[in-house]
């Protein structure tokens, strides 16, 4: 036996006991008479304590140790003289009677402290020095929480886990496949999937009524900081049901991630309509655990002589409550801010709602006071707010004053990271338009089903077809989505040609799934959650990586193995492909 | 709602209830004046009942559903008439007050049935109906419950599961690698892990302590019935352990799956060295239902005179109790059954130990009876048993007794699957020699340790180091395996020169691994299990196919969607590849 207790374990009840203990040296401090070393493991830190006078060859040992050693030690447990309550062990330390160095260090590339020395690229290459670190041990962590309740959540209301194949086929729907030649077919190629859409529903054809899987997805997409091209979803599908049997299945889901996880209770959802969420937020995933929602104010600001507002289609404000004091070089920068390009606004106009009662703008020039109470109003606005309006182009603007909306509520931190609003989206549209290729694509994937009161639309107007579909937003990120699906066949062969494809292509592709579909196809629906982002949103971080033991970078590349890599010219020919100069 | 009660759900108690429930037509009976369906879900079967005489229409309509349609019944709950003990649901029936078609279905291509007329590729093309089959569907729900046992098992004694990344680094090591080409890394390569062998090591070098992960791995090899391209492993690994820590732990794993899942309880486990296992049961893997273990006959047979014993490098033979009855028939069955290329013996010789003490054997012309005792009572044979012998090759004739063995053990259904018999296979060989690459390759893989007490010998007599490795063998299948792994650079370095590596092939490919080692690398073992295998051990099949929901045919492909397939000539651009005619 290499240990009889971890480094977190021992009390001051255990005082007395001998007892052996492995791990890593965290610091050692040499205090002349007595040596302590911090002796380091996943579930805490034990002192070490060494005598000059008493074990001086014991202690003159232990004097050598660097950090990061790793260790055993035999002693005895002995009451702190000077006890350090922060730590759970702090009321005891070991006096230490054997010491055996089971593997000396090199001095890591970077500290092993909560706060590191290391930046971002030498942390990846040394990812397994990283995770040595509490904040990246405890990310991993909360994501084994999250999976082991997720999994007893749903295995307690009937889900079952199925795994579906890695190895599946490409399609040219959606984003880009990766793929895996096959040496046995050759000229043929697997995709790995960039979901187990198809396979779930085919699950929901065999009956299996409850499915769910935490599965690792793939897509071959140009990387931004919180894209992965593997990354893990929770995904489920369920049988009989109505979009309302899975909104409250997975409310459940989450409440109960909640309390678990996060120890909060009374987790509520409200709905909200796609138009609403454009609309108020200017975004189909609006943060809302605060308000300022969005105002149009076309009836108040057009045509009244300011050519800025009345060539625009829409004018839009939000009120920033208890702003008014906001400076000219405040004002500035929030105008430099909207006309950054990732922004794209022309302008910004104030509105200052003076404790008063009057009114100062950047249009006085434009509106009188009676013209600009008349926003105030529309926007609610009290004594000491701000009101802050864009004009132009209805999407575009829009987007513009949802992004600027989140700014505001960042500087008056109104976005605390411990507070948890949860909503779902619905009434998605069912298909956008790409000018470039001139065909519909499916907002969310060929399988969603139409709204039934949309239905007839499909032929005569299908740009305004809502679709069954709903998306689930916790403080402005997106968790997950999902849709009531098309279960018919010949609903699903007019939604596959609504996209542009010939009945060949179809059946090409989604053959099995249309064949499955003429042998008794339930009504079925089910939803897919972002794991990793689930995990980043609990954990409090804004990146993905931090909650995957092993990323990768923009590039695609994990450096700590320097994958991808060359390959033999003997694996090439075994799969009867050659490089292309 | 689509349904207030599954199929499997009402009860006597349940009478007089207004019910709606959703599912397949699994038969119609029309008894003229009544007919009657079995409506079935996941949960189970319900009767639905029509009166022609009080609802006709209802009932014509009934009548006219075929079997798998999907419909919704509204209706009132009764107690049955005839009621049927066997099924849960069948005191009641339910009165239909409404019926609705959800989906009409073609006639499925086989029969919706335990057991079905429909043969492999058909259920393979058709899965999704397949698994509507009660015996497919219970394959998929017991391996569902041995996954949550197990990451409850584990979860609840502090290993934390890890998700290790998909798109790894080739290795020529080892099996063969699936290759994904790099779209953004031209003219490189991913490959899917053969194992996450060196991540949960990093893990452990991390500090994460103990680590799971239920994982899917990928070989591509030639497949035979048993094997699939992609499978799963129950992967783990801990630190600070000694090889008994690491088989008592997964002991305990066994004993809780054994009680959740089988009902079993008092689960032990055997533990017997490579040596033994060879020498008794000439396998690594013995099936230890049953004795007839194997003795060697050598003294007591060789040098007799019998040219066949004389030449021979051993005599082996096992005692079938109770088999001296056997007819001429039988035994030549036997002969001609070792003979088979599979089993390779040149011949089969017998003793009947007959009631009266006497002997009859099929070389009684070379040995006379004391001489024959001397055999009967090397194998602990009594009166009325039947001695079978083989001679040859030391390793290839150990081998096919092994076999002969098995079979004898079949034909005597000594083999209940409903028994089992657990042990661990301890101290392997750590190298195997190849005559043709003249080399030796690890037996389990680079990174397991030597015994420490034949470390020496790694110079100086290389093929005879035992390696701390062991398999998890349960009725002669092996569930699983693992090691004590390397955990010191120059131990690593120094196995990968006694493999033949160059020191620069060795730092390539697992330089990470090495480099790794220097910054405090903890003692730590671990084991895998072949998680397909062991849902079919205790699925009571042969076959890991039957519990896996969408498996791959021997030549690696998923007819079900037609997968590999064709690609565009598009992607393989984008991939800088081309096919190579």
């Amino acid at each position: 036996m290499m240990r009889t207790h971890t480094c977190g374990e021992l009390r001051i009840t255990d005082t007395g006991k001998k007892v052996t203990l492995a791990g890593w040296i965290q610091r050692s401090r040499d205090l002349g008479g007595m040596t302590f070393i911090d002796l380091r493991d996943r579930y805490g830190i034990t002192q070490l304590a060494f005598n000059m006078e008493t074990q001086s060859d014991l202690c003159r040992q232990a004097r050598e140790l660097g950090r990061e050693y790793v260790v055993q030690a035999i002693g005895k447990v002995v009451e702190r003289s000077s006890k350090n309550r922060k730590n759970p062990t702090g009321e005891i330390e070991i006096i230490v009677q054997e010491l055996k160095v089971l593997n000396p260090a090199e001095t890591p590339p970077f500290t092993i402290e909560d706060e590191t020395d290391g930046g971002d690229d030498l942390r990846m290459k040394y990812r397994y020095l990283d995770i040595r670190r509490n904040p990246v041990r405890q990310n991993l962590e909360l994501r084994h929480k999250m999976a082991i309740e997720t999994r007893n959540y749903l295995n307690n209301v009937d889900f079952i886990e199925v795994e579906t194949p890695v190895l599946i086929k490409s399609t040219p729907e959606g984003a880009r496949d990766f793929l895996v030649p096959s040496r046995m077919n050759a000229g043929q190629f697997y995709a790995l999937p960039q979901s187990p859409q198809t396979f779930k529903q085919l699950l929901m054809i065999s009956g299996l009524d409850r499915y769910f899987q935490i599965v690792k997805c793939f897509r071959d997409e140009d990387l931004r900081a919180d894209r992965q091209p593997e990354f893990t979803q929770i995904d489920c599908e369920m049988s009989f049901v109505t979009r309302d049997d899975v909104l409250e299945t997975f409310e459940g889901l989450a409440r109960h991630l909640f309390k678990q996880v996060k120890n909060i209770d009374n987790v509520t959802f409200d709905r909200m309509s796609y138009h609403d969420a454009m609309k108020y937020y200017g975004t189909d995933k609006p943060d809302t655990r605060f308000g300022m929602r969005m105002g149009e104010l076309n009836e108040y600001a057009r045509d009244k002589g300011f050519k800025v507002f009345d060539d625009a289609e829409l004018v839009v404000g939000i009120n920033a409550a208890g702003c008014a004091g906001y400076t000219r070089k405040q004002l500035d920068a929030l105008t430099d801010w909207v006309r950054r390009p990732q922004i794209g606004a022309k302008g910004l106009v104030y509105v200052k709602c003076n404790e008063d009662g009057s009114f100062k703008s950047s249009v006085d020039k434009f509106f009188d006071q009676d013209q600009l109470k008349s926003w105030a109003d529309a926007l609610d606005a009290q004594p000491g707010d701000l009101l802050l309006v864009l004009a132009g182009d209805d999407a575009a603007t829009r987007k513009a004053m949802g992004e600027l909306r989140l700014e505001m509520a960042n500087r008056l931190e109104l976005r605390d990271p411990n507070t948890f609003s949860c909503l779902w989206v619905v009434d998605f549209p069912l298909l956008e338009w790409d000018d470039e290729t001139r065909r519909y694509y499916a907002m969310h994937h060929p399988f969603t089903a139409p709204l039934e009161e949309d239905m007839d639309k499909l032929n005569s107007d299908p740009g305004n077809v809502r679709a069954n579909a709903y998306d689930m937003v916790i403080n402005g990120v997106e968790i997950g989505g999902g849709s009531i699906r098309i279960f018919d066949r010949d609903m699903q062969a007019k939604m596959f040609e609504v996209l542009g494809f010939t009945p060949e292509e179809a059946q090409s592709q989604f053959g099995f799934l249309m064949d499955a579909f003429r042998y008794g196809a339930p009504p079925h629906g089910g939803v897919a959650f972002g794991f990793d982002r689930w995990c980043s949103l609990f954990g409090g971080s804004e990146s993905i990586r931090d909650y995957i033991a092993f990323p990768k970078n923009n590039a695609g590349r994990d450096v700590m193995i320097d994958s991808p890599s060359e390959v033999d010219e003997k694996q090439l020919e075994e799969l009867s492909l050659k490089l292309k100069k």
